[in-house]
């Protein structure tokens, strides 16, 4: 019997995101066999709540292949938090709105709190004992996502973070006596994003780079940053947004996986250094920008995209659930992966940090890590413009 | 009798900025019967005060080539402010390195301050009747040069500003509950850049645009992000960083040409929104990268850049002194332009804002707006990476 297709995206949208969409749709037109409709749910889990799910096959396309260069997630997203009790009455909402529709299988676009989403979902079909396949994507630029070699959006978010700090660096360096410059990269509690600059060359490398994984020395910090601006006139640090160091978070909201909203620690640290040294400052956010920026898509990460979200289809098709696409390294260099499957139950809630043996000291990487980040920021994507703007995929929304 | 070829980038940098020196390169080669020496002067007008100059003839043809999407300063740039009184020990500095290196061309890449700086060296030269022909080269981001259609810089920086303001609103509205934005940009006293966030399309388009060259209310604006976020959600301001309103500046530094350091708006407008409407905020000040992004660049801009430096040359072994490039717009569609030659003394210090005719109401621009700006985004260029980062250039700095 055919089944419908519901594709969930979830968390913050990364440059590819919708590139793995593609993937999959492209993928389930060719199993005409087993899959009978094409849905995107709306706003993440919130679509199966509401039941709002829209038909991906009525959009034309052109707008399917643009969703390759469009930011956000084009379905929408969610931080909603499904209960911990599979007897909620959310999950009635739930399964009402798969029964309606007929459906088969489900995905889910996400980082580790939305493979906890994907990781209920298929613990609630399993014990309802419902005929539907549960798969989870990989999905954040941060990174930290269990088992997988890496996650898609990684090597996209990287890639600008790179170039884009490698400009800030050239334009902060140009005048004889510049500023302290405090670069605030993204990540949580992972430093993967900001160690990314690590392979930039030295001339355009920020001097000092902090990352979650290290304990962060306010004072040592202070007095590098002092040493670098008398000898150079200038001096740049890229620190994680999720480093720790003594300031006022009283008024930072909180979301639904109590997560403190993160931020604003490189604006604290200029406000110290301008207070403690006495030095002018300026500090540097990259934020929104960083995780989903498709002028500088890395080819490779696309690629990738594209790739997990169709092998996601061909395992639910062929009888898999409770699982997420994982990317396995055979090799870095000439760089090959094959695609597998993990068990969600490993990878939900779970995070991935920065390896010791990957780290040089306290603001240094091994030559490790450029191993394992080069290969994931390699190609460039041409992107179509229409009259200097970048063309962006507009979905219809037809629901069903 | 031939002479020597000085040029000079002054103030902040743009994409272009390294462009133009590259037209003038190009073109000083071409009259090896007047100039004898291509020189840069290190760190703006700072390397005639202390005889820095490095000979351009001894750097590659391919590290020139790559001055075209070379971001900062590429000699290192100053925001130096010469004395009034010409008389001042610091011109007999520059008037020894002048003679000293037989110049005879000198080559102002800047902005109205340092439009003051090329216009008090030729004031200098006419004094003292040397034959030293100054010619400015037109540069700001702000594109607030008087005289001129627009400036150098200004297309390219526009064409950042919108394609990255397109992806944070489209990331920023993909949640049902989301936040309000508000997203600072440059532009000091002038709304040029900012404004041009105008021309992206309804549902990629900041929900309000304000400009200093308006009044700004306050309270009329928290009335409307609060409106706003009611209905969809989520709120998404654009804001110049020039806008007045009352708040701490006490500890912002002042440069030399006694203008306040500015940035800070948006955080101190969101700081505002939390305390008095209780909304979910986030402040993004698109902060160096804007300026100088030389992965993003106007073809139009760039190539007007190359013109505009070859043009300088021209004029100048031509015989002209005491002018500035200027741009005459001839027609928009198709567009057309003239290059020519304006009195440095009508654009040093001035700033030119957007007409009001250029604007309907206090958060529209006018059609005539998008006809005068997306001439100036037109084309993309294809840069040059290496492994995945973008290649630049790196002087060898041979001081004569």
């Amino acid at each position: 019997m055919k089944k419908g297709f519901v594709y969930i995206q979830s968390g913050g949208p990364t440059a590819v995101i919708n590139s793995s969409l593609y993937g999959a749709i492209m993928e389930a037109k060719k199993h005409t066999d087993k899959i009978e409709g094409i849905y995107g749910s709306l706003n993440g889990i919130e679509g199966l709540l509401n039941d709002r799910l829209i038909d991906l096959e009525k959009e034309d396309a052109e707008t399917i292949e643009l969703f390759k260069q469009t930011p956000g997630a084009i379905l929408g997203t969610t931080r909603y938090k499904l209960p911990q009790n599979l007897h909620d009455e959310q999950y009635n909402r739930i399964i009402t709105t798969l029964n309606k529709h007929n459906i088969g299988y489900v995905f889910v676009n996400g980082g580790n709190d939305s493979m906890d989403t994907c990781h209920k979902l298929h613990r609630l079909c399993e014990e309802l004992k419902l005929d539907i396949k549960v798969i989870g994507i990989p999905k954040t630029v941060d990174n930290d996502l269990a088992i997988t070699d890496h996650s898609l959006g990684y090597g996209s978010a990287a890639k600008y973070v790179i170039n884009t700090v490698k400009e800030i660096c050239i334009d902060a360096s140009c005048y004889k006596k510049g500023k302290v410059f405090v670069i605030e990269i993204m990540g949580r509690n992972a430093g993967w994003l900001t160690a990314s600059v690590d392979l930039l060359p030295s001339y355009a490398r920020p001097d000092l780079i902090f990352l979650p994984e290290n304990v962060f020395d306010l004072e040592k910090f202070l007095q590098d940053i002092k040493t670098i601006y008398e000898k150079q006139g200038h001096a740049i640090a890229a620190i994680s947004e999720g480093i720790i160091f003594e300031r006022d978070t009283s008024s930072a909201r909180v979301d639904a996986f109590n997560h403190i909203q993160l931020g604003g620690a490189a604006d604290a640290l200029t406000k110290i250094i301008e207070k403690r040294l006495d030095l002018p400052t300026r500090s540097i956010e990259l934020s929104l920008a960083q995780r989903a920026y498709c002028i500088l898509l890395s080819k490779v990460d696309q690629d990738e995209a594209i790739a997990c979200g169709a092998f996601g289809v061909k395992a639910a098709v062929s009888g898999e659930s409770g699982k997420m696409v994982v990317i396995t390294r055979i090799n870095d260099e000439p760089y090959a992966t094959k695609l597998e499957l993990a068990d969600i139950s490993q990878i939900a809630n779970e995070e991935k940090m920065i390896p010791s043996s990957m780290m040089s000291g306290q603001t240094k990487m091994d030559v490790s890590f450029e191993r394992y980040l080069r290969p994931l920021i390699q190609g460039e994507v041409n992107v179509k413009y229409e009259d200097g703007i970048i063309a962006s995929a507009r979905l219809k929304k037809v629901l069903i």
